[in-house]
């Protein structure tokens, strides 16, 4: 840390990089007051701000107490705001606030900035990737239908559901950025938050309260910062071995039809891992489109025998998945028993509160209730992992409503961000109780600061089961890519997207460009949708499922290379789906490409995202790369390469120490 | 006035209402710094605004001096504002204002209210007549197609031309208020300005600038109120006595074209007061439709012997009009010779700058420059009075671009609202100087603060051809209300409205409908539309013919009537169509009708608005009115009458001294 300072003017700077520049005439640092308005429909928010007062804190008065600094800023002498800025242990830069007056509930600081440079993160973010020149509120929520308003399909999500979101919606928003200047910058808070990178000289960072502090920390390259990043917000563990084996599919229907699809899949030639009947626990018919019952037990008649067929399948090697979330289903069992006990948020006067999930109405856990985290740890230990469940979807965490009131007393405001980290935490430890750490396998689409130490996998959520940009196959690219810079380093999709509405259906091109993408992600899992039968499905024809068997054989070949990068990820928190600058730091182009990735170090993976397309224009960073398919060497720039359906555009690095292994993809 | 005071709170009252209430935990004015982008497409504004800071001016010492008051606000003990408060000759509250420290370009004042108190005006508002519950962007600006986020037209027009716009834009936003407590509120100021009408406390009224002063006056009744309001803002002229002898038409094509049309209306029976062609001065074909050659002097090609055929026609009664607006097509005579001479506004460095009006490029005529007032009150005086014209549209008026270059040095952001007021005066002067005012009539759809005293007449703006309740028939009947109440007595509309696009065709029942209602307005006038050939027109089947024919016999047989009306409106301000409530101030229900009107004092009309209806419903204040058509006499409340197409729902006051003019109606 290095602070020059005078009569109201200071300037930090950590490990060569200026951090926050102040001077009264560009103070850096405002507080005011706010009035919100979260007006919530079915996990959409509409949020408004009534900021009545925003005031620069142009004073400022430094104390240095033995290399730590005490900075008071104020107003009009009158002191409003202490900053502690400290060096850690670990060597990071950590400025603690402490608010001096407590009226203030709205606080902006600016972080310094070069015009040029490129911020990357801020959770999982879907749309952008560089998130320069744009502002991004962060508030987990659905993440919208469409997600761009000059979509028509956008615009039917917003009239008919208020559901079409934009840009910068997500399951799982994080206070925390990554710069190209090799530095990661995060603010410790769970309020509503707004990064704003649209100024040339400073990053603004606007949160609803006072945060605790601010905490920066660079690195001399990006996979050793993804390392300080995860050793500050935790690592994801190994994947479970079997997840390797092939694809993980997505079945409804009963135990009948699991089966039989199981049977006709392999009879295929599918490399099958796994099934996932997210119906375990039975169904309810809305308008949406089938639901599930969200009861947390086994559906023993539309489930018939599973008790003693889930330990049959995983005798032939076939695990199978549940799914949950934090919900409980008003008037069914669980919900009167958390109800009995009070471990469910209420009103404000101790009432009833249910939460509107489309057609049907839910009690909420209260996480900030440990009996109650050890009362839902139970129902999976017990109703899902004694059971025989090998995993799971852990489905929703952004639904907590503001106006709820829980047994922490901590206003649902600043919980509603936390609640996607206390929802991992739940899952992670009853697995962890239950020794399965290393064998179970569950996947989260919402998410928060902190989860990378209990999420174990991510999934990207909702997507369209359409090419569109914003909320298509394309998207979840970014997605794996920001949210891997965090520490998720396993992220995958639905493969084929999920949200059937407002005319989408999916087509079969669609599902397999999904599943080609897939094949190079750590999960291969198969969703059918929210509506099903308007979606072309992995077995709706011969070709389809001849293709997947291909790809499922592709990714089962890949294993142990997939295996060393999930040891790499659990270790050093190196996500397995990396941006291009993550190991071609030099090379200025790779930090705006958004739709390519490295798979593992040593795979360069560039999806066809567009309807249609047959060759693929693919950026390659300075280096010797081998055309998978066609075995021909490029050493760099844009190059085009054919890419048919079948054909992904994937190159391995010809200077591999798996080189052999990975030319091997080409023998399928 | 009525103040009271003591350390750090003071309470302004005025007539007895409480106008302004301050204390340092509720202060009243706050004064900011905002950092404002304008993204101007074709009229249609991108705005918005980076405050930086919002400072409450907590301490407040008031001075008396001989009756008036000087407060001095601070923050911080320095003083950063005075608000000098006088009562005016005429009675009026006037709080001027002065900045002590030049940086501050963002203020806000609250004026206090009550939880149930209504509010209407703020210029020309077209979705909403009580505007309490939201708040008023104003700013001149493109109205919008279709006006309302959830149309599946304004999304076409959004994403295809930036131009849906919202129920707030307006082409006339005026920063003044009218409460149902009947007091006016007006803040002297052309900057952007929002008004907030979404607090039970106080209405906060927001300007980009320090404002002049606010102005605010009580009366005893609504009649009084207006008549106070049109003695600040100006009055407009009576109407030009041939306007009242029948309908305008609009048309275009050329000299033989309009013969013909003109001829073939009167042979059906139509009254026809004038011909309207806006193409006077030739046309441009772009893919919006046929546009027009904005250099304002006659085409001799495309209207042959219009010199002579303009003074034929005034003989035979019918008068020819023509069009204008404050721009110069580039590269044509007026704009060379306007550009020669210094007279159009200019980029920051003193070259050309043109607005982009939907593929072709303008120069800005420079009002504030004035010679060149005077050089383009010579071209209305020369090639339009002088060749024969008896009226025209007085287009445009709100597409000054904030980052262009005036000659009085003011900032374009500054002058943009005020556009309209210049360009206003400079037609009226035009006409006067002409010796014109009882003869020409012109109408404008822009406008702001003071426009009341130089523009003669309003009409609504483009209108969809359409039913949709924002853009369509409906809407232009709060615009009437509300600009009325601002003191713009004279209102009326395209029959059949004017934007033809993304799918909406004028059909034959919107064009009937439109026109019963038009013959109820002070000016009937059509307007093919900006695609003629996709609307149904006043002369597209024989019954249309026959039906317009009928109304505008209505409409003449109601001259008499129509004149006094707007002798009163010339006189004193009475606007000559009234929202219920200005007769009927002890009926509550009157307030919150906006889609009603009374017409003069003793006409009631209830327009259909909906497409198919034939019924209608129909709010009558306590009094005796009589059913035009069925004769019968109703006393107030809801009531349903039949009202197919030729019988719109229209009662006239039993009490009326034109009663026996107004039975009349039924003989048509």
């Amino acid at each position: 840390m290095n602070v020059t300072h005078n009569e109201n003017s200071i300037t930090i700077s950590h490990k060569g990089r200026t951090v926050f520049k102040h001077d009264s005439q560009n103070p850096a640092i405002f507080l005011g007051v706010g009035d919100a308005e979260y007006d919530m429909y079915r996990g959409n928010f509409k949020i408004t701000d009534y900021v009545t007062e925003r005031l620069p804190l142009r004073k400022c008065v430094v104390q240095e107490q033995a290399g730590s600094y005490l900075l008071t800023f104020s107003l009009d002498g009158e002191p409003t705001l202490e900053m502690s800025v400290v060096v850690t242990d670990r060597g990071r830069l950590k400025a603690s606030f402490k608010a001096l007056d407590a009226r203030y509930n709205r606080f902006w600081i600016r972080v310094s900035a070069t015009a040029e440079e490129k911020v990357y993160g801020c959770g999982e973010q879907l749309t952008y990737f560089n998130l320069r020149g744009k502002n991004f509120p962060l508030w987990s929520s659905e993440p919208g239908v469409g997600r761009n308003k000059n979509s028509y399909v956008t615009f039917l999500a917003d009239t008919k559901d208020k559901a079409g979101g934009d840009y910068y919606n997500t399951n799982y928003p994080q206070p925390t950025f990554v710069s190209d200047k090799k530095y990661f910058c995060h603010l410790e808070t769970t309020a509503y938050a707004d990064f704003d990178f649209t100024n040339a000289d400073f990053h603004e960072l606007q949160c609803w309260n006072i945060p605790e502090y601010l905490l920066l920390d660079a690195e001399e390259s990006f996979p050793a910062l993804v390392e300080n990043i995860t050793d500050l917000f935790g690592r994801q563990p190994e994947l479970p071995d079997w997840v390797l084996n092939g694809v993980i599919l997505g079945i409804q229907g009963g135990t009948e039809i699991t089966l039989n699809k199981l049977q006709a899949a392999k009879d295929a030639g599918v490399e099958v891992a796994g099934a996932w009947c997210q119906d375990w626990q039975g169904k309810k018919v809305t308008s949406f489109g089938k639901r599930l019952r969200w009861n947390w037990e086994w559906d023993s008649e539309m489930y018939p025998d599973l008790d003693k067929k889930i330990f049959e399948l995983k005798e032939q090697g076939i695990r199978f998945l549940g799914y949950i979330n934090p919900y409980v289903l008003e008037d069914h069992s669980l919900y009167k028993e958390a109800e009995s006990q009070g471990f469910l948020a209420t009103k404000k006067d101790g009432s009833k509160y249910v939460v509107d999930f489309g057609e049907f109405y839910c009690g909420v856990v209260d996480f900030t209730n440990p009996e109650a985290c050890e009362w839902y740890k139970g129902v999976i230990k017990t109703n899902m992992i004694d059971f025989g469940l090998d995993g799971w979807m852990g489905d929703f965490g952004e639904y907590l409503p503001t106006d709820c009131t829980l047994s922490n007393g901590v206003s649902a405001e600043i919980e509603h961000n936390k609640w996607p980290y206390r929802w991992a935490k739940v899952q992670h430890e009853a697995i962890e109780e239950a020794g399965k750490t290393d064998d179970i396998l569950f996947f989260m689409r919402a998410g928060g600061t902190g989860i990378q130490g209990y999420c174990h996998t991510l999934w990207g959520g909702d997507q369209l089961v359409d090419w569109c940009i914003d909320d298509g196959l394309a998207s979840v690219i970014p997605a794996a890519l920001s949210s891997g810079l965090m520490g998720n380093g396993i992220h995958h999709s639905d493969i084929g997207g999920y949200t059937t509405l407002h005319g989408c259906k999916r087509s079969k091109e669609l599902f397999q460009r999904w599943a080609e993408m897939n094949a190079f992600t750590p999960i291969m899992r198969s969703h059918e949708g929210n509506r099903p039968d308007d979606n072309h499905q992995y077995d709706s024809d011969a070709e389809t499922l001849a293709h997947l068997a291909r790809m499922t054989k592709i990714f089962k070949h890949l294993k142990p290379y997939i295996k060393a990068a999930s040891k790499e990820n659990a270790e050093k928190g190196m996500p397995i789906q990396r941006p291009l600058f993550m190991h071609y730091e030099q090379d200025n182009e790779a930090y705006e490409i958004k739709f390519q990735y490295l798979f593992g170090r040593d795979l360069l993976v560039a999806p066809v995202y567009n309807q249609g397309e047959v060759e693929k224009e693919v950026y390659l960073p300075e280096d010797e790369w081998v055309h998978v398919w066609s075995g021909e060497t490029y050493t760099g720039g844009w190059v085009t390469v054919d890419a048919p359906i079948g054909r992904p555009a994937v190159f391995y690095r010809k200077a591999s120490k798996d080189a052999e292994l990975l030319k091997g993809i080409a023998s399928y």
